[in-house]
């Protein structure tokens, strides 16, 4: 089953984050028994993070997360690593994976050059996977490092893997929106890392399909969702994060309303330039004026509507520790 | 006609913020030719709101606004006036107005007491009302502040005079949801001010109805919305702002996308308890713990969306400035 | 008698926030018996600020404040008024005279042009004059506006005529300090508007001789400080955030630890470009990266600190309501 | 040599964070060659952290820096696990073991329990210590955390070991002042790992020695300091974010300005109360009023400043990486 079209903007040719030229994606997934997790990397560009470094902001929705690295971003509106997603036990050792990655290139980091900022987001996958078995080691994030290209999978991987979504099998998924500002034509792409909502919650392009079948007050809330936000507009970091902020838009129109234990956080970057390390100088292009920023933002909450919605249909249903089992959304579908 | 009941949830005697006990909102109106603009008053509870301080946060959704008061209440956790609602250009007058309101109960105040916070919340009406004529006096708000009364108007009255909403009249809404947490019933509502969005967005309980009838992208928004939300659950100033935060997913679900040049505001506050100006030590009740809040947080989105469909509902059509005119829902309904 | 020079870097030719050119400052005092206030403007370059905004960022310290126009700032990054300073209870009345004076170089601001953000910074001047008196009127502000000049008087004019600091007479301060970045020469300054502090903490260059006066622990602090930074570096606005952010080092050095009751805030521009209203795109000089600002951040702890001496060191003695006096610093320590 | 005593409050016993009862501090010291590094553990109370949360907030001074677990603090108020420093490439592994030692006491967590939020704090040792060789170990952590004590050593140990501050030795300093607010006193206490500043800014109670020794213009900034404060004075979450806050002044006082390159944090917690894991309700004491909070804001910025001394004066001199070797202040002084 394919996903409604959310909005009247166009998608790009993958309906993907990798629509926005540089950006690519690679996943390395655990799966076997009672350990269902794994690791999915972002990369805004080809070339090394930490020598050119991307403008980009995020957006706390809701705070119950265990991110690491945001603290800097927000002082000085740049990511100097790729983009790493995991479940919350792994930020650590992800962490240390991708300071050992950025050294490799730069060996001078932490000694004559300053520190380097890793930077791992994370959801809770501990329903379906063991997280307190600490499966994930630095060697997966190389590996879903080394994966990284345009095309890539969607569902039940890399950090998807074990991933609940308002009770359904939930994980990665991703759409992109196309939109002309004057004369200019723009992409901006959506990834997310869907963990998030109660299934009598759940909507779908408007319509509360979960309360219709399932009428009830939702329970509490125990999830996270990771929604990153790539665009080739040439916007600075104080822009980027009020794209982050749509995020939060497009995520209440699948049901959620932010719940209490769910870390609903957004990050936003620019593939439009780069900030070179140690420069004399920071050359920046012609940026878009705020008062042109609507099409955007538009695109932002279109695109993360439509990659949580990507997520729950591509994902393939998951059974992992104790028997505990997430069905897929077709899966369900089918039974009713 | 009246709107469709949003989400599952039970509404308050009045559907109003009023459900609140303590809560009452008066209005002045201004409707003459090209004056269609207002002040409306809402006040926590019947004492001197200096003396008596209310636990209150705002979170800024989008900050293209002009309101006045909220540097300190982020700082202190709290609300020492009634809260004012006005247009743009009046901010200033009502600001000054409620100084002088504070003065007549505390004469020390800016003497040997501190200066008092004034807290205006605005919205552009500039389309249908001229702001430059600067009709709103102090009076205005000494008038709206006297009629305050668990009864009220809504729709094109007092600040929601001259307010315009997905292209269509605007103005004042109100809705309540009522939830049991453990032994004890909450009850938490809402109050918005009207004046965003494009009419293709409209989106009424999830029918994405302005698409259906006008299909093309939205264009540029320069409107804004200010969101009160008040609620007996004993919260205090960091907990108030989490249910802030969430007013932002019932806006969403109205079609917003939280446009560049929507001032998108939103304030909740408490009327479990009040902080004495001067007190020695402050007496709290017993705080509902944040792992406990998720069902106040689908209250306030619930009501929000309630009170934004409340406000376009119970406008009727407005001609102000210019022969600037803006049809009620309910007649655009009617010529379709 | 003249302060000491706070530390290496070299003051520019006036030492005064006007050495950064472009910057200019005018006052209107209000000085007879029980009223002694005033408004201070001070403008960012000598054009329109709304057609030509400036870039821009506030930092709050301690938010007891009411300060008017700080959350669409924050937003957007830039200012469209010139700043203006006043006491508490003129904020209303100044922005109103804003507004009135935007409209008049721009008048569809408010019909098919968005909004003006009036941009108010205040202090409490009540000990010596009488707010309650409201005797601040829109005029005043458009006689400061049009004697902006370089060249302008410090002490007790404009909006620091009844401004009280460490119980000694206050009001207006300014420094400027001029550093090399590469083969580059930049001038950063400094205006204050100071009102804060108990005499005990009073610290000159690192000498706590308010201590050694008056050997006691510092009674309940109701001041506050407005503190302006302009440089000519080519910074965004989240830099300048990080450059108002080392006001607070200036002013901790002079003794203050941010007292409850003061309304601690920095606002810093450059002067290196505008941001036209709009503008199709935004060109930018190339701007100063992060790594290289520390020189930029010494000036400004430097000038800040700096300015807050001159206020004290250039303010005459005053006599205000109820026979309320505050001695000059040059005064007391003629008396020692 | 003893360091000046600053301000004019008393110190508590210990003139220790160890003066707030109920608070322990432990260290790790790695110090071998090129390895000179480890991990310092404070504890807010004896018992488990996870099961009684304590009230916190923190303040990011200047975020050039890679701490865990502050999105979480921010957005809940409360810290559920020590409070753990250490040097900048080791936080991921810190972060592992802090998670592994509340698994210990709570097997639940991350099972039907939310996961727990690991608190690391770090400053970049890389001049003295290799930290490519990612000398830290989880064990290091648990035997910090074991040997936690309200007698604990100060100087170049723990995670200090590696620290330059001011061109010195540094590392950990701590100090703590005592107040009377009406009828009740309150100890609180500072910790600092301090690794900041170039020796021309190097400030002595006031004294702008550095610049006496060495009159320059300081160079590129690339340390860090972390500042925890303890108070048995009971506030909110709220309140202790502006306590946070009031270690900015202590910290500019010794001469810095918050340069680019140091990740400048305070965190502040207070003892007077926890909150349990899942309670039902939070029973609160009666909180201080703002109001009243001036006294506890000068023991902050006190006890800042002195703990910073405290760590120059308690430091010895330490030789590391490639020959790399900081005097500390006591040798400096004798060589004068």
């Amino acid at each position: 089953m394919k996903p409604p079209h959310i909005g009247v903007l166009d998608a790009g040719a993958r309906n993907s984050i990798a629509d926005v030229r540089g950006v690519s994606v690679g996943h390395y997934t655990l799966a076997d028994g009672a350990i269902q997790t794994g690791v999915t990397v972002v990369r805004a560009h080809d070339g090394d993070a930490y020598r050119n470094k991307t403008p980009a902001a995020a957006c706390v929705i809701n705070g119950f997360g265990k991110s690491v690295g945001l603290v800097q971003i927000d002082e000085l509106g740049v990511i100097e690593t790729p983009v790493a997603l995991t479940n919350t036990f792994a930020a650590g050792t992800v962490a240390n994976a991708q300071i050992r990655a950025a050294l490799e290139g730069n060996p001078r980091i932490g000694r004559d050059w300053p520190s380097v900022n890793p930077l791992v987001l994370e959801c809770n996958d501990g329903f379906l996977n063991d997280m307190q078995a600490f499966a994930v080691e630095e060697a997966h994030y190389r590996h879903a490092l080394a994966s990284c290209s345009p095309d890539f999978a969607r569902g039940a991987v890399g950090a998807g893997r074990g991933m609940s979504c308002f009770d359904l099998k939930g994980g990665i998924g991703t759409a992109s929106r196309v939109v002309d500002i004057g004369d200019e034509r723009y992409t901006t792409g959506a990834l997310v890392l869907a963990n998030f909502g109660r299934f009598p919650q759940l909507t779908i392009a408007g319509d509360a399909i979960g309360r219709t079948l399932q009428a009830q007050a939702p329970e509490r809330e125990q999830g996270s969702i990771i929604m990153l936000i790539a665009t080739d507009a040439p916007l600075d970091a104080r822009q980027l994060r009020r794209l982050a902020m749509r995020a939060a838009a497009g995520l209440a129109r699948t049901g959620s309303v932010f719940g209490h234990g769910s870390g609903d956080i957004a990050l936003a970057f620019s593939t439009a330039y780069t900030v070179p390390h140690d420069a004399e100088f920071i050359d920046l292009p012609r940026l878009l004026p705020d008062a042109r920023l609507d099409p955007l933002f538009q695109c932002v909450a279109d695109a993360t509507e439509q990659a949580i919605l990507d997520a729950l249909f591509s994902a393939e249903s998951v059974t992992g520790r104790d028997g505990h089992r997430r069905e897929s959304l077709n899966e369900v579908w089918k039974s009713q």
